[in-house]
């Protein structure tokens, strides 16, 4: 049965040797963050996501979901793990503290998060949609808004969910058609029907804060034309209590692939009671707010299914008793073609932290630091990794699933094993909160030409003076990083100028792109994390160095043949009849 | 809804003009196969599929196998379209005349393998295993073992099982402990247990014959003390009637990730009585008959999910409606990263069904051709490509699905579409028969060193044939085809001289040797494809041209990375203790 560690060795490492994540202090409203209570949040989460929410994975995929009559019945055990992660104040670890939160960096809270989804990837959507729905009532609502609703979602006593897909209307927001009719007492009847929507019924929190898009009446076809609404299950009286059952239903849920833990819904608004959030037609960028975090929460959520395959995969190879190894050993760990499985696993995930713990450092600089300039600088590198997290992160977690599958061999085929599970959980990951395609699109056609192309030239620039200021003795890493870094460059400046010539060669490079350049920025990563362990010679650093030189001879030589296709053009296809497909 | 319509045309143009099937007819055996012959036996087949087999491939992955006191009942529909589909002679096409078969090619029966496999997976194993049992016993049984039980597997009258693995002997089949204890009467009494037992029973047939791999008393460890034996699950009295019911059963099945109209059986024989099928002691020999036939079914399993995945994605798109491409179209088909997607799935799918007719050709050759070098040739070249074909086919249906569940967006996640369903059909495929990394280590380790290097170099002189006669027109193909098989030729090289150093070399480069190897392959097979519509203009040819450019420019460049990681060599990450990991 697969098992979760939290990896709080590494996590700490991330946090505190590479990333030095103590200059976070420097910002006032994160004095009281120093190592010492980093350390101590990170180890007491371990504790009881280990102990509390990790036992529940495996029974919630097989268990599932029930409907009926409009409620749902979550997995056995949810709703209690839940009331307790909840109680211990976890939920609204990075939230306002004037708000019910803990005011603590959002680069914790995310740690939190990567181990949540670890030991249960299903359970954590019911916490992550609810954090991105506070933020985006903390964004644009109004005062009332964030006082009626913000607090109860800080601490998750309600949950969130956001209300965006219709049949018509799924990556083509602007195609959404759900109607926000005016009403005399200020407030809209919701009219429509949305599908896929995660925790949009359930019983483990006393109300749930539906996010909404839609449409007023009059407003301009397209995405120009959406609104966002709060929609409550439950009015909330004035003082706070919940008062009359609101018209928002689910009339369905869905069967799917995995996640099965957690439930989603189609719902139908009967003219349900809602309010506007922030001002009319402006809805995109609002619901952006939500989506934009939402992103970040789904490469958290791939980063934590990598570190569950990867640790069981690792587990179990050092215990499988299977042929004789070149060595002598009857383990299959010592068989090279699983050992370099393993390391494979292994440079993803650890150099896919290094990634995520930095988006989201740079999340907290972007949003709290003093100094305009750090915040703009931080806000590019928000944008510039966003997509490229959320895509490689998610990807990894189905080809490391499919990993760990091969090293369990035909038992991780087999249910029991809890293996097979993390293959069906991860895929969704790819393809919620935009597909990956639409992550490429977004780095390809929008962050690379966005403030002049300033972007990706801030990675260049880090990336090219981390490889001029290194030590000679890392040649083995420099010198193929260095190729991967001038192929990468090469093909930014090709898909820019792209425009010039035809826009569909930008779209069709754009996966290749992006995985070539996720693929360039965890060499970066690597390099760091050898610089890290330097001088060090203990089994840790041992291991950090034999990744870094596997991610640098088995990894980065990707990076080329990536290039290759990105800058392949695309007429030759696109002029091809859809009938002779 | 995934529905399947069998690929008549690309399958009769390989058929037809690539592989020019009508040189088989030059064999004694084969003079009544001639095109027309084929087509018909292609467009019956199609039917067939399409209407009976392929609609219960849904209902058959959400009902699934149910088990009750030894006792299994297959899928609703199951046993009467077997019925059909054995009474209409479709299962011994190409066994022998004389025992019930049709005396057809195997090619011929491997292309309706395959449309069977794109139509219904799970269906195809109750099939697929029965003959590989036939082969089995007719290589290596006795005449009154023929006599017994060939005509009836042939015709699919009983179906075949091959029972060999245990909980501690799966890739490590030395490690088989079941007993067989001779009997008075020269029989064998079975007793052990088998896992993972495919088609172990069910009552779809009137008999069950397994194919037992076991160790005779006394017998030296290891491979070299394993003995195959045939224990029916009914015994058959000498007149051909059934008698008792042996000692051997089903104790429970697996809940598996798919495959779920398949039952996967673990079985206990309990003193069953067994025959000995050919001479004490040689049984991985025997059991190897069976299994060189079982990879190749099993790539075709590969082949069969790639073409439905593929097919499946392709409508979808030129049909989902969802924002505007460049060129004003509102269909996704015309979105160029969907494009690109789709493409892909093309090159890889038709590649791919080259590659696999090509190694089903040459199998017949040599098994049947008059002139010995010419067996031989072909022996090689069935040798070369077994893992190739296995690993490469089976791991591009795990690809091509999941590519698949990205053109249809969320809606891939929803198990009511039936597209999730392919990806969690195909991953057992890279995990049975000898597991993808073990293929990986059959082409390094054995296979490139048989007969001093002779196997790739006739893969080496063919294309570069083909190469040096391509005209000058084909530049586009033929200047990337080149430098892979440069490329190739180096690796080879270097894994074949690798064992006089470092014999973990060789296998911790095995796997991305085997994908460059596959890619090169197909880039060969295109250029073959391109050569085959020379001078036509119709769409098909049109298709074909630019998905063999779409292949040359974003799939052979990822030939040179994959050589560059499988030289890579293994000490450092080798001499990582486990537990450093």
């Amino acid at each position: 049965m697969a098992s979760y560690k939290a990896p709080t060795q590494d996590i700490l490492f991330v946090l505190n040797d590479i990333l030095k994540i103590d200059e976070l202090t420097a910002i006032e409203r994160f004095a009281d963050a120093s190592p010492d209570i980093v350390a101590g949040v990170v180890e007491e989460a371990a504790k009881v996501i280990e102990e509390e929410i990790a036992p529940l994975n495996h029974k919630g995929d097989e268990i599932g979901c029930k409907y009926a009559d409009g409620e749902v019945d979550v997995p056995p055990g949810y709703v209690e793990a839940y009331k307790l992660f909840q109680e211990g104040g976890w939920i609204g670890l990075a939230n306002e503290p004037d708000f019910g939160g803990q005011g603590l960096p959002f680069v914790l809270s995310k740690v939190v998060g990567e181990m949540v989804c670890g030991a249960n990837v299903a359970f954590e959507l019911y916490i992550g949609l609810t954090q991105d729905c506070y933020e985006a009532i903390m964004a644009n609502g109004s005062d009332e808004q964030k006082q009626t609703y913000c607090h109860k979602l800080a601490t998750g006593e309600w949950t969130g969910t956001m209300c965006m897909t219709e049949p018509q209307a799924g990556s083509d927001v602007g195609a959404v058609k759900a109607k926000a009719i005016p009403q005399e007492d200020g407030s809209y009847a919701i009219e429509g029907g949305k599908i896929f929507i995660t925790s949009g019924e359930h019983r483990m929190a006393d109300n749930i804060i539906h996010f909404v898009l839609a449409r007023l009446p009059d407003s301009p076809p397209g995405v120009k034309g959406l609104s966002t609404f709060v929609v409550p299950k439950y009015l909330v009286n004035e003082d706070g209590s919940l008062g009359e059952r609101n018209a928002v239903k689910a009339v369905s849920i869905e069967e799917k692939m995995g996640m099965h833990g957690s439930v989603t819904c189609t719902m139908a608004f009967d003219g349900a009671k809602g309010w506007l959030v922030g001002k009319p037609n402006q809805g995109i960028q609002n619901m952006f707010v939500m989506m934009n975090l939402a992103r970040i929460m789904v490469g958290f959520q791939g980063l934590g299914l990598c570190e569950l395959a990867t640790q069981n995969a690792i587990n179990y190879a050092r215990e499988r008793v299977q042929g004789k190894a070149y060595n002598g050993s009857n383990l299959i760990v010592e068989h090279p073609d699983v050992r370099r499985t393993l390391m494979h696993m292994k440079a993803i995930t650890e150099g896919g932290r290094v990634l995520a713990y930095e988006i989201s450092k740079y999340l907290d600089l972007a949003t709290h630091h003093a100094d305009e300039a750090v915040r703009e600088e931080a806000q590019d590198w928000v944008e510039l990794l966003t997509p490229i997290h959320k895509a490689f992160l998610t990807d990894s977690g189905v080809e490391l699933a499919s990993m760990a599958i091969q090293v369990y061999g035909g038992h991780g085929y087999i249910s029991e094993h809890g293996i097979e599970q993390i293959a069906r959980d991860a895929k969704i990951c790819c393809l919620y909160e935009g597909t990956n395609g639409i992550q490429a699109m977004d780095l390809a056609r929008r962050k690379l030409l966005m403030h002049n192309g300033r972007l990706p030239q801030r990675f260049f620039d880090a990336v090219n003076t981390a490889i001029e200021g290194a030590d000679a003795d890392l040649a083995w890493l420099i010198g193929p990083l260095a190729k991967a870094v001038g192929e990468l460059k090469a093909t930014t400046d090709w898909i820019q100028n792209s425009f010039n010539n035809d826009p569909n060669d930008a779209g069709a490079g754009a996966a290749d792109y992006l995985r070539g350049f996720a693929l360039t920025l965890l060499g970066y990563n690597w390099l760091r994390t050898v610089q890290a362990v330097a001088g060090r010679d203990d089994d840790f650093a041992r291991a950090k160095r034999a990744t870094a030189k596997f991610f640098a001879q088995r990894l980065l030589p990707e990076v080329q043949g990536r290039c290759e296709m990105a800058r392949a053009g695309s007429e030759d296809f696109m002029s091809l009849s859809a009938a002779a497909l």
